[in-house]
């Protein structure tokens, strides 16, 4: 075979090995997201992050700044969840780079247990982010970037709270559930 | 030039192709965010922009769900940039597929102008957000998906709305302006 056709078919597969690794990581990111943060899967943590993940960058997370090791993950996983146990996040839209992947995101859950200052309501809440995913050289996901809109959480907390009181408030007195 | 080279040159054209798309792209949402976001350039937006621009999802955004045409986003730039005219948005990561960019960004400003219930204070104002910029086949910015840290925007105006209704109530008495 001739030099340039070596070449070229170097470059090619050079191309072609980028794109699928992007690719990889893109279904790798969106399995991730289904098994580990939607279905609560714990077991299966060890096998996407890396041993040391870094939250770069996550503004009211407990864990910002923080490097997590898989023991860490497991317990922030199980702290998050455990007010949303029903949470599913659906992927708006996901694009890549040589180390990353970034998606964008909806998020929707129950909320069936208490948070500060705000006790279960066991109304819906909805969210929604982006996040970029960082990749270490074993495909391992090393740590995230994230903005959530956390005024929109709040606002809809307040309001689902004063329903709750209001309610809370009516059926003490009976008014509002025929227990007169 | 026998098929198989011809097939494989033409593949490599056409990845080559995509991924110099992806690049161009990239640099076209790099050069947006500087000329238009943090210099104002509102004669540079119909060279950025399509004709019909869709804020696919923007929470809080007055424009949230609307289609803009170039006259519609200048209007918007220059509302969004009036009280806060030295904004400077600093983009920390940036991820592409076919049809967009997704760039992390950094941002600050100084409050040197009125919001609602929060008067110009000539604090800094600091906030994280991402963006999800779609294009169209002209190449142009045909809408955004974004999210951004509300809730730790509003902190600090409050903050810094306290702060200087403070400082106001000092000067107004005297007490820690040494005009006694």
């Amino acid at each position: 075979m001739c030099r340039t056709s070596c070449d070229v078919i170097w470059r090619r597969t050079a191309i072609r090995r980028t794109m699928n690794n992007r690719e990889r990581r893109q279904n790798r990111v969106a399995a991730f997201i289904h098994d580990v943060w939607n279905c609560g899967r714990e077991e299966m943590v060890g096998g996407y992050i890396a041993k040391n993940y870094t939250v770069h960058h996550d503004p009211g997370d407990p864990w910002d700044g923080q490097i997590l090791n898989v023991a860490d993950f497991i317990a922030r996983l199980k702290i998050c969840r455990a007010p949303f146990p029903d949470q599913r996040f659906d992927i708006q839209n996901m694009c890549v780079n040589d180390d990353a992947v970034t998606i964008c995101w909806l998020w929707e859950a129950t909320q069936a247990g208490d948070l500060p200052d705000f006790p279960a309501t066991g109304q819906r809440i909805r969210m929604s982010g982006a996040t970029h995913y960082l990749f270490d050289f074993e495909d391992k996901i090393s740590g995230h970037w994230q903005v959530t809109d956390r005024l929109g959480v709040f606002q809809q907390l307040q309001k689902n709270g004063s329903i709750t009181r209001a309610l809370s408030g009516s059926r003490r007195d009976g008014s509002a559930t025929g227990a007169r």
